[in-house]
């Protein structure tokens, strides 16, 4: 049985993984979809009630009915690479590749519906509560005097882009900023705008989760600093222990979301309270691994190698 | 409670159902993503483990917790009204809406995860033999020699779209088309292409499935007609019985999509036999209802009515 993961060419943290998959002897096949058509090449059979697909890239062929598990890390957009590329190319090599791949019983680290619904800002508050996470106080709204009054409310806040990926240029206030309350909300008409009250935080927290395993690292933040993500302060990743609250709204939130994997961004503030900022259900782990250690690739290679 | 009608201002089928619902004094607002922001509003609030949210549009507001069900007709794209639109937009403010109306308790028609999974041409295939469905031999391929075995050994095949758009410019030998066997296959390896056993049929079958109700609706073909939806052949659609076989088909196919709508194309044979085409489940109804007056707003209606 065949582990397929689904990746661009350069992903260090798909060679981690396929590193582990190698040792354990575990059959792969690493593929873009970027490169379906050309390198890469399908073909799915519905006859008679049956299905048979196999798909071959770089001389091997994997047939569906031998897949054990399917790992979406970073894949392109399919046909990116294709000869005369276009949206209408892309549509059809996405809905023939991703379509064969859901008639198949592989698991799938994450699947595809449940990622996206996973990538909805809001609902990943919603289900943080659910799941018993202390999460800061949030708003989302179009309303100015909506923001206005939250702002004076809560005093520290900051502002988060929702779908994740601001563009660069023009350059704006995102991805994680603090707003002063008497800042001019105008704007916020404009577009749905999150607004978060900020947590002082002497540490950030990031929690990857791996089917039943949990790695927490947590690297101290110095004093003021907003989004630990960006900058270099000087700080370290560093294993930490989960507290068993922590791992039982970790598990729900997953059964909630349906997924296998998940990155967790928490603050931690000066009492030790760890705050629910966001679930990457794609999150990197490379970063994390490489400074703590801890032995995330093989959790995932695990996971992956698991007989269906 | 109110019923959230999603799509856009030119739309007479969704105007058969809103008035069905003003008929039975069911509040309701229809509200096309394209208007938000502008002359759509919306605010989410997540405070203290409470969520609450509301979406304003036309001076009405429209609470999250008083949603009963949520109808996404033909939405168009968030923000595509905006006074500056850009992708950016688009996708903060789809996050923002959809994102926020996953947090309610309300019942999809259809659930967007579930829309997303059966827009899936290689995967209706599938569902549609698990479902016990009479399903005409299909492949879905980017090998020329496969295409070439698959039009000698049926003789008479049609070409489809995968993903059911095709760009009209330039012309492309889509949505449906008869190949003939001595076809030259070379094109295949630039883009996965469906190729289907042409049914040789005596009708063409609209099965409309709102809920638990079913709704078919036949039309007689000429002789070598291949795509009944376009073009006129001077023929009506007529009511038609539902098999039982199709009835328990129908029920498997939506419970396995996880679907509340659905519109199935079938080709009646000579032999009366219902081969399964596709399942639409953005279907219009509108053509069908006003030549057979089937009451299939009114199903639509009562789905949407109906208490959570």
């Amino acid at each position: 049985m065949t582990v397929l993961i689904l990746t661009s060419e350069e992903d260090v943290t798909a060679d981690m993984v396929v590193a582990q998959l190698h040792e354990r002897g575990v059959p792969l096949v690493r593929f873009d979809p970027a490169d379906l058509p050309g390198e890469g090449a399908l073909s799915a059979e519905y006859v008679r009630g049956e299905f048979r697909g196999y798909l071959s890239t770089g001389g091997r062929v994997v047939s569906m009915s031998g897949l054990r598990s399917i790992w979406i890390r970073r894949p392109n957009e399919p046909a990116a690479h294709a000869a005369e590329p276009s949206a209408w190319l892309s549509a059809e090599s996405g809905q023939a590749l991703y379509g064969m791949l859901d008639c198949t019983a592989a698991r799938w680290m994450n699947d595809p519906g449940a990622a996206a619904k996973a990538r909805l800002k809001p609902l990943q508050l919603r289900l943080a509560h659910l799941s018993g996470f202390p999460v800061p106080a949030t708003i989302i709204t179009t309303y100015p005097q909506v923001a206005q009054r939250f702002a004076e409310q809560y005093r520290q806040i900051v502002v988060k882009a929702v779908s994740g990926k601001p563009p660069s240029d023009p350059p704006m206030a995102l991805p994680t900023t603090l707003v002063p309350p008497d800042a001019d909300f105008a704007g916020v008409a404009a577009g749905p705008t999150l607004l978060q009250r900020y947590i002082p935080k002497r540490a950030d927290i990031r929690l990857t989760s791996v089917g039943d395993q949990l790695f927490a690292a947590r690297k101290v933040s110095d004093p003021g600093q907003v989004d630990g993500r960006y900058g270099d302060t000087g700080h370290n990743w560093k294993p930490v222990d989960v507290p068993d609250r922590i791992e039982r709204s970790v598990a729900t939130y997953k059964r909630l979301a349906g997924l296998a994997y998940g990155a967790f961004d928490f603050a931690e503030d000066s009492e030790g309270t760890w705050w629910f900022l966001e679930c990457n259900q794609g999150g990197q782990f490379g970063f994390v691994e490489l400074q703590t250690e801890q032995p995330i690739a093989e959790a995932v290679a695990d996971w992956l190698s698991t007989p269906v």
